[in-house]
């Protein structure tokens, strides 16, 4: 799995029956910053990933790839590989809390 | 899943005949601006997917990829680790929409 | 899938007893030339793959990797990852063929 | 598989109901030097991942990726795609030891 | 599936129980060198496999990731995603054996 912020949304009218319905997010992979250890950092990458626990956009989520990602209920089924399974309320490396949900 | 812009097709008339049928297309993956947050743009990377929703060249599309890429009725028994699952009519960074499809 | 040009070939007379019998290739993952977008380019990747469609040497193939690559009649009991299921006739990419087969 | 330090812990109260319970680790997948084959270094990405064997930051595990993070009796139903499968006590390159846990 | 060379092993007392009695070696997977295409080449990359056919350290080998690192007698219930298939006698690129087993 990854650390994820969601930066966005796509809307796709013409699709497959099966995701009629599925709410589909731009996420930017985070990583620990190499240097300091003392933050997470955008690694420039963009997935598009489902939502299976109402994340929103800002927020960052923990993300399930491959065929993992339909081992949930909601997508157990669907075309899909890459789905938010968690919202993070924190990341701590070492003693230090480097990421502390907002709200 | 990922964002793409299809830019060509492949015809191969010698292949597995479970494929026999299938349209070949040429992909180029595409990203969020790094930097400016405002555009897609491309990642250079070529992949060839199969299409079940009719895109056309020089649209953006959603695609899946690896197992996930045959639960559709049109590929669950084909060796296809690609697949177009929709047609993108925007995407949506923050306030601004990135992309709109010219149609 | 992606597109690899065959280059190579590999003998491995110890191997699981499976994979007798199966003809196993080194190919070169290509990719359209990102600036010019007139030809195909290799990418300077290495993979190994079994070839169900009789592709020999120097050809340009279709290939597929991951689970799905056990989607043919020939592969589907064996470990393999990367499966070459189609010769390339022709790549177009806008209103040009980029690539066309020599024979 | 790949090994990989364990860095630090995520927390995620809203979460997927089949992942409650479940420790989410911050690891950094670890190569060996390339240079002077004598040490392991980071390679400055970050993956999270669940632990069916107990092991504590610091420490260096062995992790297993994809459909086949599913296959330990804690996981087999959950949807994750990186799980630690052993704790690491020794690494060898050639005639030397290049890891030895401090325990 | 790629070549690799078998570089170290790995012990691991504390693991999973179906890995018990599995050996763990490092290896480094090899490409053809892009330029002079005479030569295998390291890629500076560390995978930890399992091996089925008995190689040895500095030979240089077949490997298969992902499900199908499953698809052999021995590994097929095991949390594994990097299996060693074969031996490696010869590696041939065009007219020239650029690897030949020393044996």
């Amino acid at each position: 799995m990854f650390l994820a912020r969601i930066t966005g949304s796509v809307v796709a009218s013409t699709k497959v029956d099966s995701m009629i319905g599925q709410k589909l997010v731009v996420v930017e992979p985070l990583r620990v910053n190499e240097k300091t250890k003392g933050e997470l950092v955008g690694t420039g990458r963009s997935f598009i990933s489902v939502d299976v626990v109402g994340a929103g956009e800002g927020e960052v989520v923990l993300i399930v790839q491959g065929s993992s990602a339909r081992f949930t209920d909601e997508t157990k089924k669907l075309p899909v590989d890459c789905t938010i399974i968690g919202i993070v309320d924190t990341v701590t490396v070492g003693d230090t809390t480097i990421f502390k949900n907002h709200e």
